[in-house]
């Protein structure tokens, strides 16, 4: 009999699983039936942008946590996919750091090639799952519709992402603050903050990226905080770090090392939950967000029931050309073509690479270890291997740019590592574009 | 064997279904087991307000959609239980419209007298509902440590509200909005609104109150906007009603009349979803806002399995007593007191009531049907019968009082139905007063 899988989520990691199955299909390959549950009208998942904020036009938690002028923050060269070049998907070189459109563009060109929209289920959320004797019963909703279902399975990948539950902590008297609060999940565009004194919670790439937003539109004053490490870049006039505000006081804010603002609005940037509504507790994920959540073989078979798979659920240096390694990986497991080790043997691999990546000097160890990773999943599958070292210096690059130059380094080109192809300089800088459509994009 | 009862919800309607069997318990009746799930860390629903918006610190969506310096928005002689009163709760006459701090404090009052928390598991939600052959298993999440359960269950009474999912409806050209756009749910003060430009879309309470709210607070102009009938209020300078708003352009607003206005911020006044995200089709309501969703015998027995119960989903004009005469006898169906008739005599009971209901000529004889309805219930029970004609008269006086004067009729007072206690006029008009904490509500 022909096994049943269930993916679920259609964003880039659901995607990546799809051409996976694709890809062995076309090579002659028999594949499982396939049912791609996503709760959105469209695939793409965070790319699929939403004016929406908090909860959807069903009554669902809004998904996408970008915002308009959102360009990508690494390079694309080292997200490319090794088998879908962006030469071959626009036909001439764009630039490094596209915005979102261009991306969500590409992810999509790859899939829509093939006809693997038929197995997506658009509109419909899982809703529940059971493990049962010989695999799993999955209750979704068609959210259009209303009606629910139950079905069997006998395999599940989850692809729901990790970056849409937001992690929203509470500070000392923010319930009286009466200016605007909010999520970086919930953060649209940084228009509206023209002239205004902005509080950034956080030192990741939400503040950094959404600080440089308020910047770009005319905040009088944009103050980052942070609770570990001050991201510590050479910030433009207008924009300042300091430590973890400690407490509000009407719209007065005092931090740690004791200075005092006044801010108009507050933008949380404090990062995301692992959260899977859908799933007991025998099969949901719990962890920080992090290079190797605990439990997962491989980064992607569940430890305690082999029969579940996560993709994508790492903190992500690589994107999308890690997500396809998974997928092919978790394809190939499912194919039969990959032999899983016994619970013991996956258990001591599970070990071996948490004491690495506890081991870490740095950041730069960090790529490298990923880089390492994603070299291990591709050796044992047909998924083209390409120059993972190569990428690694285009990370180091990258950063080292954004040293010198925070709100210019999405100005700097690289070579493709799949092709060579040097990137194009897009026609307006960064800080100068104020209209990120795909059309203005590719007009030369 | 003791029936197991699951109720979902600890807002007033699951409060009042705690109460009724404490209060079966305390006549001397025995009372089955009984385990509430409630997904908040306290009771109140609605009026257990939070300042957070979108997304909690679960990961859940907010249920509350209650903002500072919301003040009861009828009379509280209108809601008033039969079985506890103002007076014995506050000691002293108080206003007949209070702030929702003080409100929250009289319906918990009545049930932390008893010892009816033990029941409440609080921090759990409710995932999953399945219909078994002898009952239903519930699945739920212990939001704090994580650990999902699975139970069984004989009857569920489902007291979950459904003024939490707001409607979300597009708008043209609303995408490209930089302003502040927030449904009404997500609204929590309107401070920041002072010297703005402000968009309501909707013509009922919420668009009304908070339309209101910016006024008191400031705001520079203040647009209703209405789709099927205007409220037609005596509104007062700065606040104005139109059709409704057609499409976006930027921050220019255009309306059906062919009005139109540039606008800071816009607030979806439409609505919200009978959304039971918990339930199979089999067993969710689905239902506009009104005072007779299809498919409840009684308003509360579910017709296609009369082991389900719904506590409070009609759209309300009475509030806590409606929701304690429907618990009083969901509990006397469930303790065998009341013998529920066949499918087919339900089913022309639902009939008969929606008949009426679609009938139904005005506004005035929509309070005169749901007192009737109460009537009904309060009739083949023990619940204290009250003078219901009087209360329908006093919501008639309170349309009278805002006919006159919208930005004044809450600083009017009745006499109690219960007790014949009459209001006392609070300290300080609505318009003026800007902190509506229970403390200083209290102060003489
Ligand atoms: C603000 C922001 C900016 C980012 N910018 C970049 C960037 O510039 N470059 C980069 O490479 N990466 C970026 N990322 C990282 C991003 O997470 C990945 O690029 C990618 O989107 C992850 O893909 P995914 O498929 O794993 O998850 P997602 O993209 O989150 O997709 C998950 C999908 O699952 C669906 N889903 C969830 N739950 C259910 C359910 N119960 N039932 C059915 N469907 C469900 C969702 O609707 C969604 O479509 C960014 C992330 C964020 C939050
Ligand atoms: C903005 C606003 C203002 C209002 N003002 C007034 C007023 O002035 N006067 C008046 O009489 N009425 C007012 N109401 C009406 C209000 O709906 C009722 O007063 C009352 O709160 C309804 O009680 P309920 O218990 O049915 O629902 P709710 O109060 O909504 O309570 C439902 C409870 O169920 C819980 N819950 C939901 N889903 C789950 C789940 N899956 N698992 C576990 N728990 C769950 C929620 O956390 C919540 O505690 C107002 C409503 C709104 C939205
Ligand atoms: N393309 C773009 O431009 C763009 C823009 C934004 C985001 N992104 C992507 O979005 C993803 C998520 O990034 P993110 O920055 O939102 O999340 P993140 O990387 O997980 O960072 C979370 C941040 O919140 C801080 N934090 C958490 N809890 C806190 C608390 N209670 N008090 C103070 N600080 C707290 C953390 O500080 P500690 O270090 O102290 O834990 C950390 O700085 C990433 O993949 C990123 O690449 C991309
Ligand atoms: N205590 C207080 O002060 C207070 C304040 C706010 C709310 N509340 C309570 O909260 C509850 C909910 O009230 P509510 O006003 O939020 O909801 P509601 O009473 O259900 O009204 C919804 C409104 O939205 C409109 N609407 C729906 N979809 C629309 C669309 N696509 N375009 C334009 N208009 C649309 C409806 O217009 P149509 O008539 O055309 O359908 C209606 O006017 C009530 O119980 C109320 O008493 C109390």
């Amino acid at each position: 009999m022909v096994e049943r899988i269930a993916i679920i989520g259609a964003g880039p990691s659901g995607m990546a699983q799809l051409r996976a199955f694709e890809a062995a299909r076309e090579g002659g390959a028999e594949i499982p039936e396939i049912v791609c549950f996503e709760k959105q009208s469209d695939w793409g998942g965070q790319w699929n942008y939403s004016w929406r904020t908090g909860i959807d036009q069903h009554g669902e938690p809004v998904h996408s946590s970008m915002y308009r002028n959102l360009w990508s923050n690494g390079p694309k060269e080292a997200l490319e996919f090794a088998d879908y070049s962006f030469d071959e998907h626009f036909g001439k070189p764009i630039s490094s750091y596209p915005p979102r459109a261009v991306l969500w563009d590409y992810i999509a060109g790859r899939v829509e090639a093939s006809d693997v929209r038929r197995f997506v289920r658009f509109n419909t959320i899982v809703r529940w799952t059971r493990e049962t004797e010989d695999g799993f019963t999955v209750a979704s909703e068609n959210l259009t519709s209303g009606d629910t279902v139950t079905e069997q399975f006998d395999r599940i990948i989850v692809a729901s992402g990790h970056f849409s539950f937001p992690n929203v902590p509470d500070f000392e008297g923010l319930e009286n603050f009466t200016g605007e609060v909010m999520h970086a999940h919930d953060f649209r565009g940084a228009e509206r903050l023209e002239g205004k004194r902005v509080l950034m919670i956080g030192a990741s790439y939400s503040a950094e990226d959404i600080g440089m937003q308020a910047h770009k539109m005319g905040a009088e004053l944009v103050t980052l905080s942070y609770r570990s490490h001050a991201m510590g870049f050479d910030w433009p006039d207008g924009v300042e770090e300091l430590p973890l505000a400690i407490g509000f006081d009407g719209n007065r804010v005092t931090f740690r090392d004791g200075s005092v603002r006044e801010v108009d609005a507050v933008v949380l940037c404090t990062g995301y939950l692992h959260k899977y509504p859908f799933l007991p507790d025998s099969l949901a994920l719990s962890s920080p967000n992090n290079l190797y959540p605990d439990g997962l073989y491989k980064g992607t078979v569940w430890q305690q029931n082999p029969h579940l798979f996560y993709v994508g659920a790492q903190d992500q240096w690589f994107t999308f050309n890690m997500f396809d390694a998974q997928a092919w990986f978790v394809r190939d497991v499912i194919l039969g073509r990959i032999e899983l080790p016994d619970a013991e043997e996956r258990a001591a691999d599970i070990r071996h690479w948490l004491a690495e990546y506890a081991a870490l000097p740095d950041h730069d160890s960090e790529v490298v270890y990923q880089a390492n990773y994603i070299r291990d999943l591709i050796e044992r599958t047909d998924y083209p291997m390409f120059d993972l070292d190569e990428v690694v210096r285009i990370f180091q690059a990258w950063q080292q740019d954004k040293q010198v130059d925070i709100a210019r380094y999405r100005d700097k080109t690289y070579p493709s590592v799949m092709t060579g192809t040097m990137a194009a300089v897009h026609h307006t800088p960064w800080l100068e574009e104020m209209d990120d459509s795909i059309e203005r994009y590719l007009t030369p």
